[in-house]
Formats: structure tokens, C-alpha cells, sequence
């Protein structure tokens, strides 16, 4: 593939690749693919966790990162975002990695003349490709499988890069999706995918509760009733009361930064059941599995996935 | 050389060797001068695009890059320049690659215990010779000579870092070097250096167009007229029409970033006479020139361009 | 060992042991234990002079830096420090550098899941192990002891991360400290470990003229009197009189960044009794000793100190 935009991109095949893939990378095998090419991680946005973890991937590639301080950057005299993607290809990069605020910024980069892959990090309230790919990636290592598991996410779904995206494509791998948190939330674009449910039903029920993070401050903004962290999380926070309704074997997930005590209990965070950080671990291989892809998609034209496992190894 | 500091400080013999080792590193040619060789860029200024281009000429030439963030140094505690050199240096720095707001900020680091090259990447309103360097780079590679070529400068000499500097070393090359924009911004010692014309004269005449950004916040300031971007773009702005004016082989340069619509219209960025991206591309090559040349310098003495095609290729 | 988080941890063998690995690497030993793994350094204050000698340790090491940026991280999100080392352990880093504005920030970091190990690269007005352990290993290099040895501490000891420690090794290895600087600096702690002297006499008398840092805004405040830099320069500041003073092996010292003008004389940073650079320069060999000395603590359970001899040298 050329470039890694958005989740609705991808075809079910392609997803197992990746997840396959990342999943080969984690158990050690290696690739060569990348070796002394130049990433640039283009991050208009904060985002410690993720960046840090396309750094990581791209080293363990073989890659070199050039720095690119968005803050101290010439977009802040004005330049576009076109001229500054063509401006690290100028210099050298072979991949270039963006975060941005607006809502599909790549539109404004497609359909010209860069030809490095550009790999949507985060773009606005749309897409996270990567974060939905390792959460993909960490339910498959778990189940084998995506086929009739029932899925919760519970949080603001409004507001989540990942809520949709990670709704839809489960539901075209086979599982059923259904929602909780405030009603507010639960637009109808959720609505055609699952059904709302209570916090103790969908622990009680699902296979897997993925929790999103809640922002405090929009909290008091919805239903135009104010709504304190300490409310949130007597509602619709995971504690150990509501972990012990769970099956067996079902995963709470949560993209983080978690907010302790308010979709989440400190004892939760780091329980038998949570996949939290299990989830950053694989987003290492993952982004590994997409840096590889794009870069064969380079030479390949948009063949890399059939091809993928037939590139050289160390 | 031990210094890269100033245009002022190269015989033509000097630019000419520059200029052809940047080409062979663009060709392919390889060099371990720096390898394992830690570089430092400081930048006390914004500017991604330079600081970007020396660190993948470091790396380029094997070298580490230690990152310093000026924004959060010693200085900001109150440490002189100085003694934040002398403090990379004493971590273990090769080169020190500095940006500065201060004219000149050069003479408090020589003369004194620095024992490591200083490459100035920007000095205030004076001297930016890395870019001036690629530029004479990439005329070079057009034309294969300087002699005789007309040069059309435009834009605001008076606040550019690379307009006196690239009119002096042009003209001493052999090239003739005229001047566009805004009557205020002809000042004497460009006035002595060659004519003040039209901007479609100059297109009709000259065999290198270069653009100057255009300072939008300093266009009321001058002639004691306020200029809108609009009115500034219809005067001097380089659009299609004043680019058929041009001859076949014409450049058009731009150290960018650029404003579009105020110096250079949208389609003019990328056509066919338009060498912006191709400036970027040269300067990561020009940069590897200059950095192996300081460090060669230390250890020849001021010796090193004679000598710089006996380096170890890899 | 498994973290280095306070000068107290260490045995005077540990210290002698750090020196001597330290001084090893100064001679140009060699050490792959880090090679490949990655480090995250974790800076939540200002401290570029740390940063960069850390980074510089650990690619002399062989390891690869994962940027974090802690000013755009996502602790900024409300993230517990806790679950922000987690993430980077988690992302792949083998060992964190940190340095924290909050006293003994590492106390939440331990006996929870974190299994990478931790170096207090200084926190709050606590510690600064490496820094100690860096001054340390100049004055044994300028020595070859401790023992008998007049050591000098002048300046705010009360707000300085090393004084206290500092007092406190040096004692136990054997040195007889004394104390220079405002009275009311000089409080019950420093006093049960050695006398408060005037400048003068601690300039003929000391082994080791050891500066601290005087932060101009904090004279003021002091003893309810206002002290201009000009009257601390006078009362307290080395110049080349008191210079003069000192016996011919005296060593000066100072953790910079210096205030030339206020504790020191522009002409005293760089003569020949100053060991100021020479301490920045040692820092980095002492931080590739702890760095190995943490992650040999790794495979050996806390009792790597004695076998550090033993590591595979390249």
C-alpha cells in the first residue's frame, strides 16, 4: 500500500496481514526494509505514547529519525503542510508520519507530487489507523479470532479517534459491538452498529470492554447536567466490583492515558484482565508491520500486502 | 578550513571545491571523515528546514546527532553562548552547527578555548553560507559555470540573510546580479553592487530569477505605505504570466519556506523552471561538504580543501 | 544495583568502584552492554547540560535514544508518572533517566511492575546522584584520594541538589568539608558536618574549592537584606586575588552553568587551578558507568558492582 490513512482502507485480508505480521515481528523476526532510511514523525499534536512508539518501530527497522520540532517548525511562518511533507522528502526522508489537529489533513497531500508514503498518525477527531490496528493485533493474540466476540466500548464515543473506526471494522471482522457510557454519546451512527447497554451488563456480557478516555473537562458540557469525575466513575468507571462480574477470559482494554479513578480504579489499571500495557507493547510491532508495508508499497505499487512475506530477512 | 562562519571568508577556488564535492556526495560518493562523530546543532532560532538538512548530512557522513533543545538550555539560565560551546564540547561534540539571533554571535566563541568547528547556520541578519553555498550548487549544476550569467534578485534585501552575501559571491564569480522590489529596499550597497529593475524586466532578461520570502508584517512598514499581500504579489509576485516571459533555461530559486500568493504564485511553486525543491535536496549534499571540510580542518590546519579528495571512501 | 536513585544507596566501595569504571572508559575501554537497547530520558525540568552527557553516555554505550519530549507528553494530559515510565518500558525502553521537579519523585515509581531500571538524574532540591558521582571522580583523578583531603563548599546549600550529598560522601570517604557562603545558608545540617569560613580563609586552606550555583533571585530574600550580585561577587565570589590565595594543587569547582560576575571571575572559569569543563567532560564516562552499572543490576540482582570487571568488551 502507498499510504496508511484510515481503517476503511483496508480489507479484511489486509488486517490479518498486518496483524500477522506485527504479530511475527513481536516473536523476533526481522526486516531489512527499512535499513538507513530517514523517518520524520510529524507531530502537530502531543502525543508522547505514539510518537515515541513510531520512533521505536522505526528504529527497530533500521531506520534513522530526523527530528521535527512541529512547535519550532516553519509552519509557524505560515507554510503549508504540503510545502513542509515536500520539504523533508527534499532532505531525505522515506516515510513521513504525521499528527495533525485537522480533520483528514492528508487530503491536502494526496493527488501531487510527493511520493514518500505518508502514514496517518492521529488526524483530528477521525482516524488512528495504528491504534486500532495493535488493538486489532491484541484481541486476535488473545482470541485466535474475531468472529461472534462481543465487544463493549465504553466513553466518550464522540470525541474518540479510535471508538468508530475500531466499531466498524470489528463488526466487518464478525463481532458485535455494543456501547455504554452516557446516552448522549451514543449518536446514530452508533446506534446502527450495537445496541446500549449498562456498565455492569456489558461487563458482565462482552468478551472485551474497551474503555476510552474521558475528558474531565467536556464531562460537565454533555446532557446539560454537570457531571463530577466522582459521578463518572460510580456510573460508568471499571472498579474491581464490576472486573469480578467478568468472564473469565474477557480483556479490558484502554487506548491511554488512562485517568485513574475515573474511567478506571488505580487496582484495575494493572490487573489479570487488563491488556493496557500489553496494548503499547504490540503498538511497537504493529507500526513496524506499517512502516514495512508502506515503504515495500514504494516499490511495489500497492502490492506489498500479498507480497510481504517475501522480503528479506537478516 | 577550521570555521565555516562567513561567504567572505572563501576564495572562488574554495566555492568551486565546495560546490564540486557536494556534487560528487550527490552522486553517490560516500565519506567516513565523521563516522561515529558526534554533531550538536544549535538553534537558538526556528528554522526545521536547516536545522533538518544538517542532521541528515550528519548522519549522512556517519555522525550522532546529541540534541540540544535551546528552548529549554542553560541559556535560558543565563549561561553565555560560550559556555554552552565549550560545554558541548567538553560532552564530546565534533561540530557545533549554531543558529543565532545575534549578529555576528561568532566573535565571542573565537580567539579563546573552543577547539571544535563552528558552522554558522544563520546569523542574525548577516550571514546564512550553507545556503548560500547550495545555491551557487544548484546554479552550478544547471549551468556549469557562473561567468556571464544574469542574476535577478527580488524581494526584502535589507532583512535577507542570503541577498548580500549571494550578490557579493556571485559577482565576484563573474555573474551580473540585479535587483527587484520595492524601491525602499534598494539600499546603497546593493545599489553599488548592480541595477534596480522590473519585475517583468527581469523575467524577460535574467538567467536566474530568486525569490526572497517576503516579510508580510514588514510590508506596511516600508515607504510609508501600507502594502497588502495582494498588492505586493501584483507588483513583484512571480506568476505564470511573468514566467512565459522567461527564457527557455531560466531558473526560478527560493530559499523557502514560501509565501504563496505573495512572492510566487501557487502553480509557479512546482513548475518546470522552479529549482525550490531541488535547493532542499542540494543543501543536505552541500552540508555534508561543509561539515567534512571544518572536520578536516582540524586536523590540517586550514588545509583541508586541497586536500579534501584524499579523504577514506567507504 | 538495580536503580541509582540517591548518594546514600552507595557503599564507599560502590563509589570507588563507579570512579574507577569511570576512569576506565575515560582511558577508552569499551562496553557492549547497552548495545541495541534503547533509553528514554525523561527531563521534566530544564537541564540540557545533564541531558545532553547522558545522551552522549548512551551511544557510547551502543544504545539508541527514544526521544521524549516531557514539555508535549502526555503527563501534560493528567498521566501519573507511574503509568508515563510503564508506557516507555512497555514501548521497549531497557532504562529511564529522570529528572523531576518533586522531591524523591522516585518513591512512586517502586515496588510496583516497573522492572527497567531508574537513574535519578535529579530531583526536586534533593539529589543529583551523577553529579556527585562525577565530582567525585575528578577530585580522585586530581588526588588519588579522599582521605585528609580540605574540601570548600560555597554558596546556597540550601537549594542546591549536591551540597548536602556532596558533604556527606565526602565525609564518609574520609575528607574534612567546611562551608562558605550566607549565614543563613549555613543551617544545623551543614553544621554538624563542618565549619562555616570566611572565602578568604577558605581559599589558602581548601584542597577543593567547590562553588554552587547562586540563583540571583534568592540573595534578595536572604537574611531579609538585599544583596546585589556586585555584593555577593565581593563577599563571596573567587577572582584571581583569592586565586592567589590558594595553595598550588587546589582544585576549583563549580557544577555550572556558572554566573560569571556573581559566584566566579571571567578570568578564573578557564585558569589553570579550574576544573569546571574537565567535571562536564568526566560526567560522561561516570554516567556510562552507572548506565552499565543499572543494567548489569538487571541480569545479576543487584550485584553487579563486583562483577563489572567481568562484561564483554568489545
Amino acid at each position: 500500500m502507498k499510504n496508511i490513512l484510515s481503517m476503511s482502507q483496508f480489507s479484511n485480508q489486509d488486517v490479518y496481514d498486518l496483524v500477522d505480521r506485527a504479530i511475527e515481528f513481536k516473536e523476533g523476526k526481522t526486516c531489512s526494509v527499512g535499513a538507513d532510511k530517514y523517518a520524520m514523525n510529524l507531530f502537530f499534536e502531543n502525543s508522547t505514547r505514539t510518537k515515541s512508539s513510531f520512533q521505536v518501530a522505526e528504529m527497530n527497522l533500521g531506520m534513522k529519525e530526523v527530528a521535527f520540532e512541529a512547535g519550532s517548525s516553519s509552519t509557524t511562518k505560515g507554510e503549508t503542510l504540503y510545502d513542509t511533507v515536500r520539504t523533508i522528502e527534499s532532505i531525505g526522508a522515506s516515510v513521513a508520519v504525521i499528527r495533525h489537529p485537522e480533520d483528514e489533513f492528508y487530503n491536502q497531500l494526496l493527488g501531487k507530487n510527493i511520493n514518500i508514503p505518508i502514514i496517518n498518525a492521529g488526524d483530528g477527531t477521525g482516524q488512528h489507523p495504528s491504534q486500532s490496528l495493535l488493538d486489532m493485533m491484541t484481541i486476535f493474540e488473545h482470541f485466535g479470532q474475531f468472529e461472534g466476540l462481543k465487544i463493549g466500548i465504553i466513553g466518550d464515543l464522540t470525541h474518540s479517534r479510535v471508538a468508530h473506526s475500531n466499531a466498524e471494522i470489528l463488526t466487518r471482522l464478525g463481532a458485535e459491538v455494543s456501547f455504554g457510557g452516557l446516552d448522549s454519546w451514543y449518536t446514530p451512527e452508533f446506534a446502527e452498529i450495537g445496541p446500549h447497554m449498562s456498565v455492569d451488563d456489558l461487563c458482565s456480557e462482552m468478551d472485551v470492554v474497551m474503555l476510552l478516555r474521558v475528558q474531565h473537562e467536556r464531562l460537565s458540557e454533555d446532557e446539560n447536567k454537570s457531571f463530577s469525575k466522582e459521578d463518572y466513575f460510580n456510573e460508568f468507571g471499571i472498579d474491581m466490583r464490576r472486573v469480578d462480574l467478568m468472564k473469565a477470559d474477557t480483556m479490558i482494554m484502554h487506548p491511554a492515558p488512562v485517568n485513574r479513578g475515573v474511567e478506571i480504579a488505580d487496582d484495575v489499571v494493572e490487573c489479570e484482565k487488563s491488556f493496557i500495557f500489553q496494548q503499547m507493547h504490540n503498538g511497537v510491532f504493529m507500526r513496524m508491520a506499517m512502516i514495512e508495508a508502506v515503504l515495500q508499497g514504494e516499490n511495489t505499487a500497492d502490492e506489498l500486502i500479498n507480497n510481504q512475506h517475501k522480503i528479506v530477512l537478516r
